[in-house]
C-alpha cells in the first residue's frame, strides 16, 4: 500500500424526498444563493420548483442561472462569476448533473479570487480557497458531488482541461433517487459506464498489498453491473437506483484508490473521441475500456485474474491465467453489449481515420497510464483493437 | 435501501512517516494545543517525541494531559476541560487508541459550553458544537478516529454512557502503521475483533436492497481476516498492519451502514461482560458473537447463507440454508479460535453465574436489536449459548 492522503467531507443527504433537507442546511449558514442549472430539464420534472420551494423556507436571497451544457463552457463560468461576485453570494448551488456542478466548482474557484479563472486551470495558479458549493444531484455518472475536480472546456480554443483541489469537494449533496427515475435509457448506461470506469482506473494497479480496496472496488463494480441489468429489465426500479446513485458518489470520491496508484489512459484515450467526434463520455470509456484491458492484461495478469474470478466468478480450473483474464474481459464486454451500449468504433457509428491524430493528443504531455505505461503507438493500437 | 445522512469529514493522512504531515496541518490554524495520551507507552515507542518535535515545528503552545486508561474516565475528562478553558486552547490533539480519542472527544464537547459534560451523556443536554479533535492513532480497534462517538464511565457511579454527534468527529487522523507493530498479540486481535464487530452490527440486517453496502461489509471482514492471518503468522507484516488500521476506519465511519438499519444487540450483551468483569471490550465480543450468531441465524437465513457464501466461499450445493449458514458461523468461530481469541466464556475465564442480572442490565432500556428484537430472556439465552 502506497502512502495516501484523503478528505471528502461532503454531508450527503440520501433518499426519496431528501430535497426537504435543503432548508434547514443553508438555515443560518449561507444568506444569498446562485442557482446554477442545466437547460431546463429540472423545470420539467419538478426538481426545480422543489429547490425553489427549499430556498423560500430558508429565507436565502437567489439568483439564477442555467444554460450550463454537456462540456461545460468558459464563458457561462466567467459570466456566473461576475453575479457571484457582484451580489455578495455565499453559496453556489448546482442542480443537475456532472457538467452543472462542474461548472459551480469553477464560479466557486473564480469568485474566490481576483486572478484569472482560466489560469488555475492552465496551472499558471495555484488553487488556494473555493466558495462552497452545494448540490441537487439528478444525474448519477460523474461522481462530482463528492469529488475533488473539475473540468471545463475553453471555447475559444477548444482546450478541455481539469482542476482538482480538496476545497472544490461539495460542502453537501442531496441525492433522491427518484430523480434519476426519468433519466432516458441512453443516459442512464453511458452513466453506468461512467461510474464503473472511475473504479476500473483505480483497481487495474501494479500496486502490491492493497487488499481492503481490491474487495471496495469489486464490490463495487458486481453492485453496478447487477443493478444495470435490473434497470435494463424496469427503468423505474428505485432500489436499483437507488444503488447506481450511491455507487457513482463513491466510485468517484477517492475511497476506490486509497493506497493504490490510479491509471487514468483509457480516460484520456476515449476523451480524444468525445473532443473530435463529440461522442458521449460514457460511451466513448464503453469502447475504449474494453480495448485498453485487451491490451495491457498481460502486463498484470494477477490484477485481471483477479477480475475475472472476484467479479465475474469466472472458473479458473485448468485455465491458463491469459484464459482467464480475457474471459473476464469478454464477460465485461458482454456485459456492456447487453445494456445497449456501442463496444467498438463501428458499432458506436465512429470514424476510424484519425487515430495518429487522436494518439498525438493523448500524449500531448508525454506518455500515459500506470499499469503500462503507454506510448503513441501503443495508444493506435488500443484505437486498433476498439474498431 | 433506507435513507440516510453521511458525513465523514476526518482529513486522513496515511502511511510511514506521515506524522511529519502533522505540523503543517496545525500550522496557521491552530495555536495552543492539548496533547492528551494515555498511561506514556507513547513515551516508549517514540510516537511521543515525534509529535513534540511537530508540535514545536509548528510553534504551538501545547499543553499536556495524560492517564487515560481503557474505559476513560469522567474525571480526567472534567480535569482535561478545566485546562483547555484556562488556557484558551483550540485544538485536542489525541495521541494512542480509542480511549484516547473518546476521552479527548469529551474534552473537546465539555470545552465548548458552559453546562455540565455528563448531562450531555444523561441526554438533558443537546449537542450543539465541540472544539477540533486531532488524532495519532496508534492501535486500530475502535474506530474512533473518524467516528461520531464517544463513550466515557462515570467512576462515581459506575456508569458508561455515550454521545453521538457529527461534531465529535475529528477533524484529522495521523495514521502510521508501523506504530502498530509492537502491538501485543492479545491487543492486535481484540483489535481486529474490535473492527469485525463493528462491519457485523451493519451487515447482519433485514433491510433489503443494500447491494453496495453488502459488499464493501462482506470486502471489509475477508480483508481484515486475511490480515489477521497474516499478523498470526508474522506480526511485523506491515502491509497486513496497514490493510487492518485501514480497514478499522472505515468500519466505523458509518460507511458500511449506509441505508441499511443496524443491529447493535451483540455490543449491550458483550458490554456487561466487560462491566462486570472487566473483560476486554473485543474479547467480550469475541465470545458474544458467535452466540448471537447461533441464536438469531434462522430469522434471516438469506443474510446468514449470504455471509457463509460470500465470506467464506462456502459451497451450497445440495444444502438446506440453514446449514449453510451454520457452517458460516462455525468457520467464523473457527477463525476467532486460530488467531487466539476466546469464543466462550469457559475459555475466557469468565464467571457463569450472572446471566440474569447481565440480562437485566442489557435491557435496562428496553429490548435491544433489530434483526431479531431481543428481550431479557432472549439475552439469557445468549450467553447460555456462549457458555
Amino acid at each position: 500500500m502506497k502512502n495516501f492522503s484523503f478528505y471528502s467531507p461532503t454531508m450527503i443527504k440520501f433518499g426519496e424526498g431528501s430535497i426537504t433537507k435543503l432548508n434547514t442546511i443553508l438555515m443560518g449558514k449561507y444568506k444569498r444563493v446562485l442557482l446554477h442549472y442545466g437547460r431546463g430539464s429540472i423545470k420539467k420534472n419538478g426538481v426545480y420548483d422543489g429547490t425553489i420551494d427549499e430556498l423560500k423556507k430558508a429565507g436565502v436571497k437567489f439568483f439564477e442561472l442555467g444554460g450550463v451544457k454537456p462540456n461545460p463552457r468558459l464563458s457561462l463560468v466567467r459570466e456566473g462569476i461576475k453575479i457571484v461576485k457582484d451580489n455578495s453570494i455565499d453559496l453556489v448551488l448546482a442542480v443537475g448533473g456532472g457538467s452543472v456542478i462542474d461548472s459551480a466548482k469553477a464560479i466557486a474557484l473564480g469568485a474566490a479570487t481576483e486572478k484569472d479563472i482560466w489560469d488555475y486551470f492552465l496551472g499558471k495558479e495555484r488553487v488556494k480557497d473555493a466558495l462552497p458549493v452545494g448540490v441537487i444531484l439528478t444525474i448519477p455518472a460523474t461522481g462530482s458531488e463528492a469529488s475533488m475536480g473539475t473540468v471545463i472546456t475553453n471555447e475559444e480554443n477548444s482546450l478541455k482541461l481539469s482542476v482538482n483541489h480538496d476545497v472544490l469537494r461539495p460542502v453537501f449533496a442531496i441525492m433522491d433517487p427518484t430523480y434519476t427515475l426519468s433519466l432516458p435509457e441512453n443516459q442512464t448506461f453511458a452513466g453506468v459506464m461512467d461510474i464503473l470506469s472511475h473504479v476500473f482506473e483505480r483497481y487495474f494497479t501494479n500496486t502490491p498489498n492493497v487488499d481492503f480496496t481490491d474487495y471496495l472496488c469489486e464490490g463495487t463494480i458486481k453492485s453496478v453491473i447487477k443493478n444495470a441489468y435490473s434497470l435494463k429489465k424496469e427503468s423505474q426500479d428505485y432500489s436499483a437506483r437507488a444503488e447506481i446513485m450511491l455507487a457513482g458518489t463513491f466510485a468517484h470520491n477517492g475511497l476506490m484508490g486509497l493506497g493504490r496508484q490510479d491509471d487514468w489512459a483509457s480516460h484520456i484515450i476515449a476523451h480524444q473521441l468525445s473532443a473530435l467526434y463529440d461522442t458521449t463520455h460514457g460511451v466513448s470509456l464503453a469502447i475504449i475500456f474494453p480495448a485498453w484491458m485487451k491490451y495491457v492484461y498481460k502486463d498484470n495478469l494477477e490484477i485481471f485474474n483477479k477480475f475475472a474470478l472476484n467479479v465475474f466468478n469466472i472458473s479458473d480450473a485448468g485455465k491458463p491465467k491469459e484464459r482467464v483474464a480475457l474471459e473476464g474481459i469478454e464477460k465485461f464486454q458482454s456485459f456492456l453489449m447487453k445494456i445497449g451500449l456501442p463496444t467498438t468504433l463501428r458499432e458506436g457509428n465512429i470514424p476510424r481515420d484519425e487515430f495518429f491524430r487522436m494518439a498525438e493528443m493523448a500524449t500531448i504531455n508525454g506518455p500515459i497510464g500506470a499499469l503500462k505505461v503507454l506510448n503513441r503507438e501503443d495508444i493506435i493500437n488500443i484505437y486498433k483493437l476498439a474498431e
